[in-house]
């Protein structure tokens, strides 16, 4: 099982800014966490990072037939992008992670559109709700493939 | 380290009700794991359901004190009850669950009051997001404990 | 067949509160109506009234598999209790009444919340409504018997 | 006693037009099954179907002093016309009738303009709402006729 | 000099319909008093009502090189028709009249789509409202004559 | 009978103001046209304009026992102040005027807060709809001196 | 194969009408292209032009089962008629044409409550979009015939 | 006269919660007060706190008939149970308290259902707000009993 | 101790405007109330009226230093002054006072805009509603100057 | 003649993505179906596919001066793009084109913003969309080309 | 060349208002600056504050045929006065300054209902922006001379 | 000191695109007055366009640490873009720059989601804004340096 872990703009920031609303773990932790849960879970992860929609995009639709689900935290596109909610509907199961609560913050960043094409998702537990997220999605496809 | 669970309104019809959107594992199941959960994270686990606001906001509050954290459905309370928002605002660390992805249901569950109050949250994982939720919320306690 | 009757918030006062919108016919006569039409329909009804949400959800849930309808006039809840449509739509079939025209009154009282998870309803006709709507659910329900 | 029935667009394609919606029965059958109710009233029921909102404007207009009252399916006219509100306004006392569960359906169709013109109305049971509608409409007008 | 005058649905009541709303003055009267009005002002009137929307943007477009201006009463079809907007803007300079204010009515009535339309309005007046926008009309189309 | 003329903020320069929109006619035209109006009618008029919404306010409360009736044109006031609403409800019967057709211009100019505590008004007509609202409001007020 | 095309409210003043907005050809001109392409692509094209919505559904309907399409231009009544839309979707399968670009217009415009009942549609060619309408219409119908 | 004091869910955390909004003073403090106060206005003063809106509704009602008058603080209720709307509407004269000033908090707190069905109300003067609206009411009730 | 009391546009009226909504009690006496309040809680008290939006923000900077709270009513601009809100935000300590309950009346009255910068407020109790916010201001300033 | 083909975010999805919604054919054959259709009117098509919001708006700049026209299938950049609107303005005349039809799927795919800066366009065609597009445009520049 | 500069209400409070937001340079100082910054240009400046809209509408139109263009800062009274923006657009050319970043601050500060009638602006530079709009509107102003 | 000049999609269309709306003057000439202002102030200026939103976000970021600050004109992305907001909200203090007046353009211009990010910013001013935003950017830079 090969799971694709999606960082979208500004996540190269981590621990720099804003670290009381996003905590003081870098984005080279969090990958280096999540390729530790990855080996205990005996499964491959491919951490990606970009500011450009186009490349998450991108990432998304290679990752058809490559990989058996995306963890992606899309960063502010998740209020505004069509195109990235587009590519999470057509690519395999995602769940989707937020650092911060976003329900608890500025009202444009209340309403998530790419949610809706995600399984579910996980927010406001900063670096460890990504390790979350992979344990509860790699469980999730175990699941359905028993069934 | 003690955890409150709180399951709001309809969650004891869980298996019995609309399994195509939540699944078809019971309370009692969903229960038993978070039991077993506590017993391999060496904390005590207790799990409450009410259909009614009020006892729920009375097991908030008699938590405080009690309780080091709170893992809470609102199930359809979510959307409309300020007092219950209010109530966890009051209370311990809390972290919110949904078995179901809220964001790609009715526009009335796309919004969620409670949140606001809460560290964050997880959906769309079935019963197994209970169990992230109790495992991550002990992290984020422990974590804050050493700090 | 078992008809159950909900009685929502407030409906107690029925006769002594403004009587210009909702009669003067008081709960007890509705009840006593209710009662003759179903010994006319050749049916057993169950008539509860509570000002508690919790216990009008109860209610629903102990219907099911014991009563084959429901009938309630929900009260103010209507308006804003997403955990009744819930309850509604997780049990029995269900009519929704109205003793007044909530279409003519409060914009906050033109959108029912809990009508999306009934079958239908009858507004507007006072007390008659309600034996209105249980004969509509019971002619429904036989219909559905025979087919 | 003389009511008129008015049937609003598109119902006179009743059984042929999304019958998982409106049924199988088609109008006629419903004309049928309102004038039997009529006789076992003892009234006299009219029945007019028109696609034209002005052909059911100049109904409403002509019943004032020769009927007693009207059930109207202003069909999708509900949602759009303050014409024929103002003709509802102006004439006898009318019930609202719809087949589908409004409640239930398009944003669009959840607010009705006419029902505030009317003193109350059935939806979702199909067929069977214009009965309970024409009897609810008879018992109202007789008791009226008491007081 | 030609005037068309447009009366629109359910202006046919006036005098029997709300007249605490419309005044007690019925739509021969009023007619009567354009004539006059005409007859002083030395143009030929012609005054029309129909509660079909067709027939008013029909009336409207044959006044097209027939008539000089219109004064139109749209009654409800002001709130909801782009039809007859667009027939005003393909048609004689216009003026819109209403018999009462309809910025102390219901919130559905204090926008008016055919307003656009039009060169302006006269509305609270009761029926003197029309000779007086009979007059304005005229005045107005003099001095572009003049011009 | 006393008739006081208002004219609110910008008037003053009329005829140099967007001529396209408000005409070429000045100010002081159109006070010598409403006292001619008013000597052709036998009352007398009294003219004020002014920048300031308290002197408007003032005027209209020094008018209450000391004229019959009021014909305002409040200018931007109208889309913005409750205080000159709450002054007309409180003062003389009084109609609105605007020189241009409000409804065919910016949004926030197709709603008039005064027009609601007004009898009614007159719109889009320029400085000719200034002599219609006298005539019209003193017809008004003859008829009601009658009754 | 036979396609219906109506023309809704104002398309029979085409040519007279803000020729900047909707072109200078006329309406018989555009029944003379369809026509000459109804040749082109052997098939019958019947073309009605009304004022009156009723009429519009009234042609639908009556074109079930005896046309296999229909190409459709509702004017004015895309924007407000839930009964055009309700006979589009009970009628044959039908496209929608505007002939200006409905997005670059009033807010009021950019909303078209029939497209939804619609395949799909062209806006904003002028003429040339009734001729591509045609074409796509019947290709689709021929591919579905092959399917 | 008999004056019934009623406390909202989770007021019975008083001065433990968010103390900078609400105050240091706890709820047996805020009934001491109201006690003293009830005393110099010779009045009985009787106090109840619930977290049920249920309860909350029927003390209203069991008030009729038995108290002169409410002074309520509903909490998070405020601003969404249209149930304790129609309770207080159908109860004996009430006063609204609020300790803090919603107007200057989030944007849902801002709206207060149950305010339009009380005489007036106190907010944002902390506990010192309660004595003050039971003299308020106290006055008020004793001025009507003069009139 | 001295309090600034500032009576808004048209509260000069008061006892001869709608007294159904705003009392009998003239302003001359709520301001003899007031200083008789003023002396037996030993402070002095300066009463203003103005009509001017301009006047009201003077007076409130020129208490500045001067005088130690305001009670306020702002009367129609509390619901559009933002510059009346910004001048209350730099001034002493303030209450907002309304006769009327502005929850009850239209949807334009009910959002307060100055509201926001007060500490809070007393609405619907009439002329008695300024002392009870005089004597709950004055007591608040003297809490704040204890501690 | 030249004109430029571009498929947005997604489309090279084609065939596989959402094939109920979206057809079966993938973008190599609609470029095929362009390629001859451009064979067929004498015209250079080319075509570009990016999921990259910056390349097309690259290539639209590249086009000015070099090709006479754009058809566009901007894909979910549609209802978020200002910048991609911005370079359509700026661009050669454009035709917008969506396989799906988007008035008929979810309230945020129903307002394109791009739409505005185009001609007009062409949806709920499927591949064959383009097709139509394609000629249309074409036609469209050529009868501009004569004028 | 002569500028009119106009400060509006509450902005003679500067220095001691809000410093965090508005900073600690007084009016003063600020008209000293612009001083400066005039004989810096070769231009005369003149500086008024008012607290009173009416005053800075009589500012703005004594200022036609007598200044060159005007800087001005509305205060609050940008968000609320369709006056002010009405002599804007009657007034020389002019720039509008805020000292704080309105695009930061609270939703009601979000729209400029007076910038739309002004060439431009600039805000969020506190008392240096003053200063920039000068330099800027007197080379806007050299630049359309020599035009 | 050395700030960074971001020009965002479009802007490098600038002379030739809408030259009303955004003047003659094209990018080149603007970097080059900018560069003389830099030399003049004594500071590095770096200057980059992009059309792609995810190339401006690197830039932004590859300035923290290298440039004291930024001058953004995000052109249409200001308004979507909630990534370039957080990634400017991350990096050196920013002013943000419009050419046109976007108070005065179309209202989905009139919103910034970028501006709630900057310090403040200067709009309606052309090619001129740009040297009085750097201007202002240094002034505010060294004055804080001062600080």
């Amino acid at each position: 099982m090969r799971i694709l872990v999606l960082h979208g703009p500004n996540l190269n920031l981590l621990g720099r800014r804003e670290p009381e609303l996003y905590g003081l773990v870098d984005l080279a932790t969090i990958d280096a966490m999540l390729q530790r849960a990855g080996q205990r879970l005996g499964i491959a992860v491919d951490c990606v990072q970009s500011n450009h929609e186009g490349q998450l995009i991108d990432a998304i639709q290679s990752a058809i037939g490559r990989c058996d689900g995306i963890v992606i935290n899309p960063g502010g596109l998740s209020h505004s992008s069509v195109s990235l909610r587009d590519a999470l509907a057509a690519g395999p199961p995602a769940l989707e992670v937020h650092l911060s609560n976003i329900h608890a913050r500025e009202p444009f960043r209340q309403r998530s559109l790419t949610a809706g094409a995600c399984l579910g998702g996980v927010y406001g537990l900063g670096a460890a709700g990504y390790v979350l997220a992979l344990e509860g999605l790699v469980a999730r496809l175990r699941d359905a493939g028993k069934a």
